[in-house]
């Protein structure tokens, strides 16, 4: 599957904290620093996600925003 | 101000598309590979945003999704 | 590429208006009813979007609401 | 009241999840197919969604994305 | 319809700026203060917006960070 | 840090409720009215969001709808 996100940013994961609907997943992206990414649990049952795992953080480019110091 | 957008990935400019009411940003990142960004034309003007300036990329968690090979 | 959205509706494009920045594309979707879509019109291009052409539309669960009447 | 989220599909409740904060109501589309939302548990009760409660799952068109084989 | 989304602020719009595909619309809340919403260039139309039409904001709760000083 | 999202809203919190991956932190507007926000639970604990404390709500552009009556 091709997607139109453009954002596709690789790493590894780093942390899984599982809730009741909910899951908090961080990523160490491989270029350094990590992203959170907030999906539904049966998610990271269903992609069989773990830690360690190498995946990609997806994000649409109309939910990123810009910031200045 | 501080907020409570966990993702904050640090980069310069690379390029500005401008539309009537948005516009395309491209942020190259410090970490290396580009991430896009769609905001509005206006935001580009308030923040003086422009080819080559320092920026953080700000996306909240819940907007992230996950993804394997 | 597996996703974490758990969202991926079949259906094919019914029309698609581009502007500067975005690009708006309506998908009909195969169980009936039309679903509408804003990616940017570099995605159009680079996914080889055109009338007819057979696509999922592909939504985040954290991005659904519910209405009554 | 009149919506600008031009994707409102008609369904039935299949499933509802609750957790602390948030809720996973699965929704049966009537064109067939299931959708995945994600909303408050608060919203849930407010509305009073049950399994087999008709409704309409409502997106966004910002927040599709397209997808392609 | 009544929708799951729980933040539907009243307030009358101050301005319209239309695009190819998305508008900017600009409402002047009754408690003060702007809110600025882009939406569709169809969604204005069909919903016959115009300066000074009494309307509602309306935004998931997910979708609303939190900022300190 | 200044962000190219466009709406903060002023106002101070009136209930958080944490899960075990969210929070909902209630905001009572400056102008009156509450707005709902969805964050990380570490994301209260980062902020060191209290009942009481005076916080802005930030909402990108894109993510506001409009609703008529």
């Amino acid at each position: 599957m091709k997607l139109s996100a453009r954002n596709q940013i690789p790493g590894k994961i780093k942390s899984i904290t599982e809730g009741v609907v909910t899951a908090e997943v961080v990523i160490e992206l491989d270029g350094g620093g990590d992203l959170v990414s907030v999906i539904t649990r049966k998610s990271v049952e269903s992609l069989g996600l773990a830690v360690g795992k190498r995946v990609y953080a997806v994000v649409k480019s109309t939910e990123v925003m810009v910031a200045i110091d």
